[in-house]
């Protein structure tokens, strides 16, 4: 249920409402907006609805009530109809501007991701992607760099003036991984791993979240409402390829994705065309689909050296190639009204 | 097998290559190149194929010959390297120019199919859709108007000088169909239809081919296979979305599949946006998405009353919406340096 | 909607409810049940449902009328309460006894398929298969030896005692395929090639309906009603596996689609394990488990020399293995209380 | 990498084997066999493999070098080629006997987790199940008792002699679970939460390991091999359904993974045909299907009042349903060579 409070409804009667909220057995969640207030009421009661809709329109300062359908709530555009833009320094995500992140997949070495960043910088890329710890589906495969890892990856996102983002697998490992970086990653193996949900809504650190590629838009949503509930609002939601029947290319896009998630979110929306497709050939062409349907911003991998990569290589793009997807990806931008 | 005959092979030379071919027990397709004919061996024999292409390539005016390892042949861009456009009186499809075929899910009445070819002309399409014989899921639905249908689309396509293009479902109707139509559309459920797919090969029409909801990449070029092999090179491929487990949308538009039948094939490939989504609210930036990861065209549903359609109104854009698409669809087309 | 008559209904009083079915513009299908009738009333017409239930139920000899939410009527069980017994001859499918139906995939030589036959029933099967029209993804690929390989499985059959099934792959080939099966399949790829499907309902011959690998339940149920609209009944539903994510078979066997099945229909259900497995390991143990779940049937590749097979070689059993496939399933029949 | 002891090989000859598998830059795992020791050669090592089998193979004591191709070594049968049987206390999975797990799915109340109890045990049940910590996509929904619950469910299991298994979701929680069960559930959502695998892996609990619902047979394999790599050698695997199009039940059990499993890996599986078919009506044909298959157990979801349950009501089970279930499911285990 979402209660909209009259523009002109002052703290005493947004006080009077809250009361109501909470002692009918729920909590309640304030989106500021730019003209008025609207206060989500969330908790699971055994409660008639109905009756407790028109007792929040009776009070003074309400301007209305909505029920709300769908299962999640805070990262519904039923209870934030703007658009959110996610800003953190410079940095703004979900505006006119789209926003390219890109690097390796894994950091390797100083080298590596210091000749990544500088390339990525040159050709537009306004934040650093690179992993420390790395989710690998074998207990045998290279597993990232860890804490050194991360050094390597701010030292690079300084000297460069780019942002960092990173995963960050578990719990446990936030606070390590929040002093380097300024952007979180959950990636998609975690979408559904609440714990960690729970504690990066708690950090407050922006946070890029992953679809799992078995998992549904809605589920995606119910994610991200894991994070919005405990207080923290800054959510890039990004769809990154899910599992189906074709096999041609290692992910199937979801780019019908992209248009449902801005319509049913006000949460700003990435597209991965490196893991979507898995093949650095197609990367480019659905990169340029993902901004032409209205992605707000794109992550890519780009390795120095593809064949020599300790994951990811076949769905690296190469500095040069990604200097020249950045400049057709920017001609898609303009042609949608935006800019890069 | 394919053998590229060298740019200077004689008839004669070429006369003994296809003797071969045909007391090896296989049979030949040419492929007249702009520089050099191929000939491509198709059949499946019991035979020593490294020994084969020994002997092939001591044939005089034979360049090389090389093994095609996927199970398409005819429809590979190892037989036909160069884009190849299908042409059809003053349409060329799969040229720098991007075709938009558009119109009502079916057929209703004069008037119905009148105001939309005028409307769709007026917006810039080159093509009219509309369908007569409708697959449709229940027996109970509403199966199309047949010939009377084919007669109020043929008028209407007179009238605005558009070309139609319209679904036949059975062998049997081709005759009628082609009386009627210029450009045959093979529909999603009958891409394995093979009796439908070897009739339309040997009546010459050009053809829209629609991959099946179920069906991997693979399987759209080997049902394209069927219609090239009876000696009709016309195929259009047309990517409308495949089944899998999200449900927020009718089918999952499978983006990646067109850089990768680009890759696969010659052939020109088209996106049917309306079907792919199922929602006329997500067929725009759908359709811009598929000019922007290199389709060669569209075809989308336009109806002038939605709400009361027979079939598919839920997916049909209103002829102003469509103007809007037309204006973005061009916009993307110029940024990818294509016209519509 | 479904009238249930009063078991005292009088003919006059149905003539009664189908003179009032067709003057609101419907038409009837009538199920002689075996204690009362059931009118179906089928057709798209735009009336006021609530108050033509009213009038029907208002009708003497009516006892009730329900709305069928389903979109399939015919193969509904609210239409058809009790299970539906498919007789031919001596077979009888859907009752206590599970049918085995094996055999090769195609009928390859006359030696080949009478030791098929003379095999499979000797291990207890009940039913001859055998494709001599053969639907292949490739057009290069065996397509089957066509009347020939009819005649060659009718004599097996004869000389075996065993009715023999076989696949229909167009409209075209009806009378010829009539003329030497008693059974009929439609194939997964034609499970939506609603000419097929309308012809074989009017021949009358009893059918078995494949479901599509990437067609729902409830399209396999709007299937069989095309069959059962044009008045044939006698519709045995298949499952032969669906397309999934998951590769390590070639299907995935929807082993739940046999409970849900027999649940909203009362046509008998049978299951294809060689091609929901594709692997001839696999064929036994899923073979047990779809007569666990229910299944009133099983169809079973079987070739005397698998290796050499040309086609489905993988799948199929080798005569020893078909006969302890029988046995390991009849202890399973036995344990839900049914025999083979 | 596995290498095959002599039955003879000394404790030296041991020695040496293990000492070039160090020195080479991998490490060894090794298994204990009825007859001989394999030793398992595992890492990711850039190094000439035909030359280092070469080298192993001329050990004294060595039997034979076998590469495994699979992903997964540890989980593979190439490793331990018989079946791999987890005891606990009189517990014992995977060998003849098929074990029962059943319970809620939440413990709700000490009320209603002991009359479960008491309801399971007394239809043949061997484990008591009931979540205390329950992974929700909703943060909004009912999140289990936590440590209460664990209490509640420990006493129950106490009163009735079942040993009780429930899930962990944190590794963090991993002490605090181990105090109250003596068997670990890893839920489908956490199938690939990688630090959880590994804590579970060095605490040693005898673990059922869920199949997520959009992953693959070998991701499931690669999951176990995490818990493996540990020294954690007491895992079950289970399957509970994937994600498909199929609509018409909540999953589709992927029958076929029963007979996979079994090949690939020597571990127990088990089936879960509560979340499998999501509607308890099917889950008594799927739990025969399963036991038919090959499982080696099953695990059911039991609710005294299933429409007041907190969660998963519609699928669980009322206990006399249960009971009949039992009966059913014993039939089909004789039927197989096993008992209940």
């Amino acid at each position: 249920m979402v209660i909209v409070m009259q523009a002109s409804a002052t703290p005493e009667q947004m006080r009077q409402v809250l009361h109501l909220v909470e002692t009918s057995g729920f909590h309640a969640h304030i989106n500021d907006g730019v003209e008025r207030k609207v206060v989500a009421v969330l908790g699971e009661v055994d409660i008639d609805k109905v009756e407790l809709v028109d007792r929040f329109e009776n009070l003074p300062g309400v301007e209305k009530v909505n029920l709300i359908s769908a299962p999640f709530k805070l990262s519904s555009r039923q209870y934030h109809p703007e658009d959110y833009i996610v800003r953190d320094g410079n940095l703004a995500i979900g505006g006119n501007r789209v926003c390219i992140a890109a690097g390796p997949c894994s950091v390797e070495s100083p080298e590596q991701i210091m000749e990544s960043a500088i390339a990525v910088r040159a050709a537009g890329a306004s934040m650093l992607r690179g992993g420390a710890f790395k989710p690998r589906s074998s207990p045998h495969s290279f597993q990232g760099l860890g804490e050194p890892g991360l050094k390597m990856l701010a030292e690079a996102g300084e000297e460069t003036g780019l942002p960092v983002i990173t995963e960050v697998m578990d719990a446990h490992d936030l606070d390590l991984v929040c002093r380097y970086a300024q952007f979180l990653q959950i990636g998609a193996r975690n979408m559904q791993n609440f714990t960690l949900l729970r504690a990066v809504g708690q950090c407050g650190y922006p946070v890029l979240l992953k679809r799992g590629p078995g998992c549904r838009i809605k589920d995606l949503l119910m994610a991200a409402e894991y994070v919005l509930c405990e207080g923290n609002s800054r959510v890039v939601l990004c769809e990154r390829g899910i599992t189906t029947f074709e096999d041609a290319a290692r992910n199937t896009t979801d780019i019908n994705a992209i248009p449902i998630l801005k319509e049913l979110s006000h949460l700003p929306v990435f597209l991965d065309p490196s893991h979507s497709t898995g093949e650095w050939r197609w990367v480019t062409p659905i990169a340029r689909a993902g901004i032409a349907a209205g992605a707000d911003g794109l992550i890519i991998e780009v390795h120095p050296n593809p064949q020599a990569a300790r994951s990811d290589g076949r769905q690296s793009l190469k500095p040069e190639r990604f200097a020249e997807m950045m400049r057709q990806v920017r001609a898609i931008a303009e042609a949608v009204g935006r800019t890069v």
